[in-house]
């Protein structure tokens, strides 16, 4: 049997419970996972990409055959480098298909080699984002029941 | 390493080349995939489930790792007595998610275990289907760009 | 203070534990819920009238405030002849929103004095459905968690 | 009978006819109807929250049983200071849903004792809103069909 | 210049005002428009392809540049034999586009020549078709809003 | 016959092999077609509004019947100084048209006497856009499969 590696990529700016369920699932249908946080320099992020890889590390630190690492540039290279045979996205709901659609057909224009499957998210994460995160933390919800408990410590609200 | 089953079903009434490109992209992401067709006892075909399984048979005798099956019943039960670890459904656009994902939820509740992941169907069979091809055949068109050539002497215009 | 009435309307064929939630929901809004449980002459229908009506009432009894009755004819009329102010619908996904908003223009036409409010169904019972159950019961599924204990006991598989 | 109390929150920046249309049908339904425009701190607003307040109130000044408040932080907390039983949002089309069912899911975690009901735009409206008004009426179009006279006044063509 | 022809093809079972209203616009892009009843031999129709010409040709009688023909096969043999440029499709929400994309894809592979062009309906027009008017009718509503003089006097409440 | 003359508006920030597939299909449908590339003051371009005239001409320049202009300001207002008598949009996806519709709805209010039309875009370039392709150039991807060569040359890598 061949080794099958995937990639499961993100900002996670920050990583949630919703993005954390996704990884222990995607783990059990591949050999190895490599959680890849983008360090898209275009966008403006709320923690730095070490931040991000560690709170992500910390955080699927008890899941098998995963690992989590950085990566700038085309993602479809960084999965080449790695040796990949598919990207795992999650969806959360109908909404998320359009542009997850669209970046599928540019990869598999750039990469045909690689598949992109979609894993849809577990109903009680389904409205929760980093994003959403971010807002709800800043006016001053709690969020505890949204991110791992080391997240939580780092968000501070008010910004 | 494990060695990981998956299951791809469907009524393949008939099978369309966009199922067979389906069936080529996620083998190459198992180690064994089990087309499996379903009886749908409560549906009327055009083709009886005999027919249906042959035209699978036929349509993807070179892909590695593939075998075809008929069941009926509860696809999570089907899966279950092969040991499956996934279900591979085809997303077509993003107006089949509200209905996959309502199969999906249900399937998660119903066998935890099992992981159902979505592959997006390539830009050249985005619009076809079984009930397209038939409609269009039944109309006197030419639709072997569109079925296996076994399929295709089978569609007899007129019904 | 006005007493504000309420029409919930509905097939339920049969009532699911997501249709008693939403109706539990909605009588906090209003001062009367009536579960208007629709006749739909041209559906055929898993079970009568009689019966649909009898397992909502049973599913319903505990919450104040409910009264259940079957109706045909014009959903307006029925809401009109109880002097009701609103209709109340869930919404499971937003793939019930194109129905749902093409039904709440044409009674907004024929009823401009009466309001459709809709309710977003609880997660954990947004991918079920009266139809979702039956075919899950046919197939042999235990549904008890999807369902009324008296609804369960109801349905048996293999239609 | 309880008194019922609901809030109707945004931006209003600016209110235009079809939030006065929403807030007009709300008003109906509940005992009183408390439009809740959001200081948003976080967004740049055309108007500030004063302004945005004042246009409200002369907007849905014959509207009876309305009151209009500036808030912040979070909107379950300012329902729950106002003794809320329900949130009222507007739904435009088909494409405000994936939003607004996640707004709904987090606030309904977040205070499960308050309902969001969604109404759904007057036709005539639901092609509107605050953003269009304001990129219109910058390219110097007349907008006065699409916002209260006080409104189209305040807002001047080319920013 | 070249003489443009374009077909407005549907069942108009029966012709609603929405449908007039979109011939009436597409009329004035095109040199000649021709309105296609199709036969649709697999559908159960409320009125015979006669009578549904004969509304058709009813309700556009006053519309410049339109004429109005029976077909049955497919809609692009059709076109083909018409010598016409275009098909034009009516847009009633978002929620029509998928099928109209696959149709146009379809159609796009069998003829491309022929160009389909979409026309979003009229706001007042956007929740009206052919079904809603039969079920509303049979209700014993009264859908005289909605269709032309002639068809309203056709249709029979109570079926 | 009536010379028809259309608009086809647009960015164009850079022009995509989709924009010239679109432009080409509709040159055929009317007897002039005018380009029309948005100044958009209110955002910020990669490329001028002369470079990105400059970009649309040279890559439309073999097809007939086809002019191109710069425009700014109200695009009705520009269409009635060119005598249009429509407006021509292409819709790569579904998800295109909610913002789609709201714009023909709004166009419709200003100008009922235009018309806008949709055109679907051809399956090899629904996925894509200008703000993919400069997202991708960024990133460093080959993307001369997806703009004509002159904007290839002028798209450089790291912004």
């Amino acid at each position: 049997m061949k080794k099958r590696i995937a990639v499961c990529p993100g900002s996670f700016d920050p990583i949630t419970l919703g993005h954390v369920d996704l990884v222990r699932r995607a783990a059990r249908l591949f050999d190895e996972l490599i959680v890849a946080v983008a360090a898209d320099a275009e966008k403006h992020h709320r923690f730095s990409l070490d931040e991000r890889v560690e709170m992500v590390r910390e955080a699927c630190d008890d899941i098998a055959d995963v690992t989590v690492e950085g990566f700038s540039g085309l993602l479809v290279e960084f999965c080449r480098r790695q040796g990949a045979a598919a990207i795992v996205k999650g969806i959360r709901t109908t909404a998320d298909m359009p542009h997850e659609l669209q970046m599928q057909a540019v990869n598999a224009d750039l990469a045909p080699e690689i598949e992109t499957v979609f894993l849809a998210a577990s109903a009680q994460y389904a409205h929760m984002s980093s994003t959403m995160v971010k807002w709800l933390s800043d006016l001053g919800a709690d969020v505890s029941g949204y991110v791992p408990a080391g997240v939580a410590l780092r968000l501070k609200p008010g910004k």
